[in-house]
């Protein structure tokens, strides 16, 4: 059977970075057929819409989709419904792309580009696991009207309503706690149920999956607090499991404490594995067309789809480790360069991977 | 006119941090009347609610409140409108306590005490603004209910209601915006208004307001992109205005910034400049009863009192510069001692910071 990749690069140095992440699946002798389709602002330039149905149609008959980045400052004045982030938002929901798995992992070598001391950080190795297609990002009814009741009673407002469905809590905790029994046993759930109905709701079914996974070790934490100790103790946490909103945060941050978001891929999966995989960091339109963006993280991103929608571990094991390899060599592209390292272009990483491999 | 004083030490080490800024209050030589009333899990325990009318009463009629922490894990398990926390969202409801002002402050001698590198955050100086009484903390309708559309219709859900009003946007933006003209005129208003609505409304007008401050910076960031520009360079800030929700999750991870979550002290205020004053930090119940907490967190929220609903800044001034010298002293509590300094307990520093006035 032939693998169909649907390839989206997006806007920015979307192109770049995804070309080098092609370069390795081709080089894999893999029976891999990918196409390519414009999203984001890419798609909107020539379609009038970030998500054309051709691009959702590709994608939804793939095993997987190879997603570089979008956005750009051209397209900020543009109505919402029209901007480069639809396209994401679109492609999650209508693929029903629920668990959003976001590794922050700081490889030894590159300990001194976090903003924190190395030995706060060294050696991090967490995971987060994200909701992705439910709470207020998606909830009804949401919108501006005039309030109906309240101390403003009359006046404008803007609403949104956060809400989580028994199966949607359900099924990100199975995805949760079978990711930290595979690694250590812990899994700590990020909630704000001293405040929210909501997140009440979801700590309940938490303890409830959490009588399945005897072998894991459940633990609750604010939301606040988890935002306050991943900067005081990262390495604390194993697994972290949280909600679409409080996801957004906290895997954000806990990308940022690596220091070297460029090297970290991201996957979000539906319940028949397919997957849509891209890089942790942005468009970066400043650096576009330039030859210096880190293909690495999107490379690293191309390792969990073969992981995890083509079930073909070994594969990915090999790209992790020539990753590995190519930053024992010493490269470096320009956003984790230092003294000492040899500094080189986008497709001179594609390039030492692929000898790597 | 005598001020009138509400001390309200609460749970945990709540009693020990109140006690040696009270003392530090009475030293001032102010005309002023203290009164003491339970809260939290202590009041819980005398009359069955964690914020007994009594105490509600008597911090309405003050001019403000010193107040310590609550919570105590043998609270946890009461229903959630009876927990501790229940009584400073209820102070903060009924009192209209809508604008919380929290320095993130690290000062020089301290810098090692952060997990960040002293480059990155000496001299941290930053003030967040969140707004304390509206979005999804209070808004309604929230609960748990059967889903009545959607995908999951029929199925059990959760839910809350994020909401803002005109009003409660427009002034905490002037709060903000005249905060940042006293500092260095930069601010920046976090939201997600690519996801949601209620963010969208907040920006706008936040970029109406703004008109009326042109010496003002007014920039917006998204919340995820500000979780991580806060552990990259917090010091690129200056003031940070945002929603309850958000200012719960960013102000903490700030404060942590610093590694010195014992000196942050806070605000919160109503628009009669009554103010709530509180340390950052919580109850600490595992070390409570041990006079080893640090009490100056506690005492620079005296100093805000002084300075915000007293109008006493020349005593607000004297207070700060105290406790600047007692850690130039060398004294640190066992929270931020490090190595050649002198560690002291709680009522030592309180001794320190008295003999420094
Ligand atoms: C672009 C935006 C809508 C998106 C989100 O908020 O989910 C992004 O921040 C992410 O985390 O993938
Ligand atoms: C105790 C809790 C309800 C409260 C909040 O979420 O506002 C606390 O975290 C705070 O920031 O003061």
């Amino acid at each position: 059977m032939t693998y169909k990749i649907a390839v989206l690069p997006g806007d920015g140095i979307g192109k770049e970075i995804v070309d080098q992440a092609v370069r390795v699946l081709t080089a894999l002798n893999l029976d891999i057929a990918l196409e390519e389709a414009p999203v984001g602002g890419a798609a909107y330039d020539q379609f009038g819409h970030p998500l054309p149905p051709s691009t959702l149609e590709l994608a939804k008959n793939s095993n997987a989709i190879l997603f570089g980045a979008v956005g750009d400052w051209k397209y900020d004045s543009l109505p919402r419904e029209h901007r480069p982030e639809q396209a994401i938002l679109g492609l999650r929901k209508n693929m029903g792309l629920f668990a959003n798995l976001r590794p922050a992992i700081l490889y030894p070598q590159l300990a001194n580009a976090s903003s924190l001391k190395p030995e706060v950080v060294s050696g991090l190795d967490i995971l987060i696991v994200r909701e992705l297609t439910g709470d207020i990002y998606f909830g009804t009814p949401r919108g501006v009207r005039t309030a109906e009741d309240g101390a403003f009673k009359g006046e404008q407002e803007g609403f949104d309503t956060m809400r989580y469905a028994e199966t949607e809590v359900r099924r990100i905790a199975k995805i949760a706690f079978e990711a930290a029994r595979k690694r250590n046993g812990k899994l700590c759930s990020v909630d704000k149920a001293n405040v929210l109905e909501t997140s009440q709701f979801w700590r309940d079914i938490m303890i409830d999956v959490s009588k399945q996974y005897p072998d894991v070790a459940l633990s609750h934490m604010y939301v606040d607090n988890a935002a306050m100790q991943l900067v005081r103790a990262p390495k604390e946490f194993d697994v972290i499991v949280t909600g679409n909103l409080f996801g957004d945060i906290l895997s954000d941050e806990a990308a940022m404490l690596t220091g070297s978001i460029g090297m970290l891929p991201s996957a979000s999966l539906n319940a028949s594995n397919q997957g849509l995989y891209e890089p942790s960091h942005g468009s970066a339109p400043d650096i576009a067309g330039q030859n210096i963006a880190n293909p690495l993280a999107t490379i690293l991103s191309a390792a969990m789809l073969l992981r995890y929608s083509l079930n073909e571990s070994a594969a990915a094991d090999k790209v992790e480790e020539a990753v590995r390899q190519v930053l024992a060599q010493g490269l470096r592209t320009a956003d984790i360069y230092e003294e000492g390292a040899e500094k080189v272009t986008t497709s001179q990483m594609g390039d030492a991977v692929l000898k790597a491999l």
